[in-house]
């Protein structure tokens, strides 16, 4: 059985999804940033970057969520969740992830995740100001030319789905116009009314 | 035949380096950053993002170095370039490209690339400060953990050894105590020893 590493609100959402829209058993185990639980030693040793997700295999520990996406998809291979027989368009899909985790969720996290990269209050109040221009930037190609439709890579929808969507439900607390960004916001509601994603958002909320 | 944007002393190394290994046509066209060739509206239509690498196939343009490099370890599966018949092996490998991605190289960046998330100079020598700091405490968990030795992934040289080496090559100049990642640094000096990875490093200087 699969363990999920996760928390409310975080990227590790994309992974909750997948294992539910797989159907497998699973356990989600919430990691309580509010107490700093990411950097105890008991998760430290679960994941040494003191991060979520990760998750938890019967051969080990996977982090990353490109990494961990890819990997249920290709140990799933009847879900259809990636284009596993096409090494081109499963390119695609993780050159779109790989945008999502280095470029998309980096913006993002310059609202309150500044310590990272600099020491200083003023700093980090400079890229607090930023967050909605570097994310309505990158958002703006997502929806002028990444993102197909209906679904991220075209008819089918994929792991990248998962991985947009729960990006996408930052745009709001970021300060991005979303009336710029009509088919994202589709692809936001398309997304939301998958009974599997229901279902995580109902038990992240609980 | 494949053609790859890149640009000397960036990321596109990790891409180059694994074309040059698999022995196929290519070629490497360089795109030049003094004169902004990267926003040209030339450059834009290959890549949208204003990035190198691109890499450019016969069936489209690939971005994002760890879809390109998986891409050309899947493309190519005799040369042995990842675990591709394992998928939690792949995912190891895949994480640790990631994590090279989204968290190592986005730590670099914050030296010479600040105005992407802020907009003004006093925040911007914030940020240059602080990245002997964040690039030492990545480079202390691959350290520490994470290259297994000989190679990254153990005893198979593959394409996060190709990442790993041109991301490594960046902490010289980022101000961090090599003296205290003995192993990063002899895995250096093994990747350089490669006759693919000199001839890369000849035409990047050339
Ligand atoms: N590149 C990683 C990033 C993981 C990450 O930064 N997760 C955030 C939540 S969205 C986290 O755990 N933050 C806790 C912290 O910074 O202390 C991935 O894509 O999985
Ligand atoms: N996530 C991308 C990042 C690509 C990237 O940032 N490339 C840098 C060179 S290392 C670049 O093209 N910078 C030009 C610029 O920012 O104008 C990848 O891993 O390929």
């Amino acid at each position: 059985m699969y363990k999920l590493f996760t928390g409310p609100g975080t990227c590790a959402l994309a992974s909750h999804i997948v294992l539910e829209e797989l159907g497998l058993p699973y356990e989600a185990v919430r990691v309580d940033f509010a107490s700093q639980a990411q950097r105890s030693p008991e998760y430290l040793a679960i994941n040494p970057k003191g991060r979520v997700p990760a998750l938890v295999t019967p051969r080990g520990v996977l982090t990353e969520t490109p990494a961990i996406l890819a990997f249920l998809a290709q140990a799933n291979p009847a879900a259809g969740l990636a284009p596993l027989d096409d090494p081109f368009a499963f390119a695609e899909a993780q050159a779109f992830n790989s945008y999502l985790c280095s470029t998309v969720h980096v913006a993002h996290a310059h609202k309150s995740r500044g310590a990272r990269w600099v020491d200083d209050a003023a700093a980090m109040e400079a890229m607090k100001r930023k967050v909605p221009q570097s994310m309505g930037e990158a958002f703006a190609l997502i929806e002028h030319g990444m993102l197909r439709g209906p679904w991220v890579m075209g008819d089918q929808y994929s792991i990248c789905d998962a991985y947009l969507f729960t990006v996408a439900r930052w745009l709001d607390g970021d300060g991005v116009d979303l009336g710029k960004l009509p088919r994202v916001m589709a692809h936001r509601e398309r997304v939301a009314a998958r009974p599997a994603v229901a279902r995580v958002l109902a038990a992240e909320k609980g």
